[in-house]
């Protein structure tokens, strides 16, 4: 089932290193970079075939090559969801990459392209759809159902049956409880502590921090 | 000291299915579940032997099996506690049940029917008595104590020298800094941050999110 | 570059005894730990060597040891500082520590005497100053810039490109996310969600928690 295929990295930013990393550490070949410019990190991984424009994909067989679809998952932003969709229709393949230290279930289906990155952990009977990240200590427990093209940002938690529909963000630390739907296309903030199902297209925010001066209190 | 014997488990929900991936994964043998019904996920990993009454339980001898308590712990329920208190009092063992990927110190105690699961953390000095469950994720720093029939949810972390006394729900993601008391069968809600001590049969809730439509904001 | 030297320990409480006993798992030897007194967690690690006040350091020859600053970090705390400060300047080294249960990208740059604890994460690009502590299961992101003297508390999570300045104290579970600084000697509290740029010398709080006793809701 797992494809030893070269790839192609779409995006050159900060999560394409990580992902250039995790597939350099399983031995997959990266065959190109195709983005405006290289981070600095993905170039202290090595020199790799540059490419600027999507369009220079095609000159790479659709059965020759998978996909990596390197760009960073940010609220509102369409153009990861745009590549997958784009290069689906072409007839390609994305590579659904795990790293080596997630911890992933035998139990589970992860769908094309998904991408669970470091300590990342998913449990026995979840699935996760297509082109959707999990990203670095992201927690998901038991019987969870994980939409297509969402975000699942560093440190979220999730405990069991939780419900998560399409194009869903889960920002930085957030926390769901258990047998909750988040309703599809909902941006859900930074540290938000969710305990009752939300509708589609919401947007929830957590409590704002309060700052001052030291000495001042 | 770590049993071989094989197991009953008393539960067949998702709590039940993870452990029983656990116990699978650590060839232990699973010689019934004891449920009203099984869970799609615990299916999933093989035909067990099903019984429907918990006096079913009394088939195996007492010498014979050890019991896994896979009830999931939910505030206010009670049966958790009853199940492990019954059959205790019938002579029974409970299996005490650490994930492999989790992370447990050798210098920490673990008391009866424990279950520490996937990529938990528990540092040197720490104590965990009888039939509580440290979930996915969570993480327990140095000196800790945590006391019997207690549920420190997924996600949730303490640093050093907290003392969690017993019957304590610590819901997902909540945090406790170091040195704090946490008084006994008290519920701490998702995300809340803990930075005092906290008096028995206390409620702790966390600020609520706010919702808004977006294109609203 | 690893050294093997032995190490004397400075400090000898909770913090100290989680470093000794990575050290130990590491096959690194203790010649002594300097401190008032050991807490019951480190005894149970052996019987070291034990002097009492910091000058004791001074029996051993700066090129024959390796220094561990085992003192845990506290806000306004300023005797970590203090001791590197001034041991570095009688020509001694403070050893780099890494858990073995940590992730540690081979693409990051950790300075002199920073301390990585168990479950730890840090991802590609990210580099982190001397002399600070990385602490139980805090996941630090790509591209992440941490200063010299912080203490990143467990259970921190970072999104990725955060650039945190020297003398940060983020305490436990606290969520930082992408391309935010945090300047210098800000304390940032528990849970605490921070989601854009703070000044120096700043206190962050997150929201209280409401406590009702059980019953009275």
């Amino acid at each position: 089932m797992k494809s030893n295929k070269p790839v192609i990295l779409i995006g050159g930013g900060g999560h394409a290193a990580g992902l250039a990393e995790i597939l350099l550490q399983q031995d997959r070949k990266i065959l190109a970079v195709v983005a405006p410019e290289l981070s600095k990190s993905l170039q202290s991984l090595g020199s790799f075939e540059h490419y600027t424009s999507d369009d220079d994909v095609l000159r790479f067989g659709n059965d020759e090559v998978e996909l990596v679809n390197a760009i960073g998952a940010m609220p509102y932003q369409v153009l990861r969801k745009a590549i997958f969709t784009r290069f689906k229709e072409q007839g390609y393949q994305f590579a659904t990459i795990v790293a080596h230290s997630a911890i992933v279930s035998p139990n589970v289906l992860l769908g094309e392209g998904v991408q669970v990155m470091h300590n990342a952990v998913i449990c026995i009977g979840s699935a996760v759809k297509e082109n959707t990240i999990i990203n670095t200590s992201a927690s998901i427990d038991h019987d969870c159902s994980i939409g297509a093209n969402c975000h699942i940002a560093p440190g979220v938690t999730m405990s069991g049956q939780v419900n998560i529909e399409d194009g869903v963000h889960l920002a930085t630390g957030a926390n769901i409880i258990n047998n909750v739907t988040v309703g599809k296309n909902t941006i859900v903030s930074v540290g938000a502590s969710v305990t009752t199902d939300l509708p589609d297209e919401a947007l929830v925010f957590a409590a704002r921090v309060a700052i001052k001066e030291q000495g001042k209190l």
